[in-house]
């Protein structure tokens, strides 16, 4: 069977869980403590040697790494992507901008706030962080506004990649109310037949 | 005629370029200069709303950005993509790698140091991203201990990706001589056919 090494707190590994549940696919989840040093184990490089987590592992025993190239794979000719070259190109682009330009902001900053308290000697980076984080917000704020989904009528990965880490946003100290398109969206997609919860 | 807005500088731009070269597409290069924050002008904000380069236009006015969705589009169905679902999440997975754990070391790093001179007020931060560059050369290096290509026997968009800022990580204080796998495999890329130089 399918195994997900993840911690389903983390939204690069609750992306991959939400997209499995949507597409109703078996999987076993095995559980990852970064914070207590399990990504770096000699065990845990053997099978992702950058060390980070959500890992897969196919049932022939090869692995695949990253977040977004696992949400790629398992969508590939599903509804979850396009038969449009186009807009699967869109989707990669969002997908991109979750990592470059969204996660580096607000993951870390709920990071910081959410899993370690907000130590007084990291509040100005956590400051920092604030602004490219509502930079990203805005944007897809005012995406948007003019599309249900990010990528046109249809929920795809890059709606679920996006959705991981915004909808929690809060725990890092965006206020979400800021983003009314972004609060519908949240909704739109919490109300689809197989969404699960992060907790 | 298909428009690229960049800088040739900018490993980001010059992968676009590359591609382009390899796969003989022929195209209009339009420079953006973007320490003269022609990235953040209210006419390039609405090819690109979050003012990044490497933007594409398309002749039927179109707009792509986030360099290596602009890799995944212009790759599909050739040789620098692959036929394999396995190793297209395998492609997938460094693309998502080289913008998460490679670009901004090495990258910045270079940008610091080549772009700005090395100004004092930002040593601690040149310094401190060593650390990360040096860990995403010495995974590439393993990788290509192993297979000549980062994805098995074929160049593909993976390489070019990570090929780009790479290649002149000199410029960011990276001395590659520490990773004789991918100096072997810079020479493999600079012999191809179609190869152009980022300067």
């Amino acid at each position: 069977m399918l195994k997900v090494y993840g911690d389903i707190q983390s939204g690069n590994c609750y992306k991959v869980k939400l997209l499995l549940s949507f597409l109703d696919i078996e999987h076993e989840w095995l559980h990852v403590n970064i914070l207590d040093g399990e990504s770096q184990t000699r065990e845990f490089l053997q099978k992702n040697p950058n060390g980070k987590i959500p890992t897969v592992e196919f049932s022939d025993g090869r692995f695949l790494s990253e977040s977004n190239a696992i949400l790629t794979y398992f969508s590939e000719e599903t509804d979850y992507s396009s038969s449009d070259k186009f807009d699967r190109a869109k989707i990669a682009q969002w997908l991109f901008f979750e990592q470059y330009s969204h996660e580096p902001f607000i993951a870390v900053a709920r990071f910081i706030q959410y899993y370690l308290g907000l130590p007084v000697e990291r509040k100005a980076e956590y400051e920092a962080l604030q602004i490219g984080g509502h930079k990203a917000l805005a944007l897809i704020n005012e995406q948007l506004s003019l599309t249900p989904y990010l990528v046109g009528e249809q929920l795809s990965i890059a709606d679920i990649a996006l959705y991981a880490y915004t909808h929690v946003a809060h725990q890092g100290g965006f206020d979400l109310a800021l983003y009314p398109s972004i609060e519908a969206w949240c909704q739109r997609i919490k109300s689809r037949p197989g969404y699960i919860a992060m907790a």
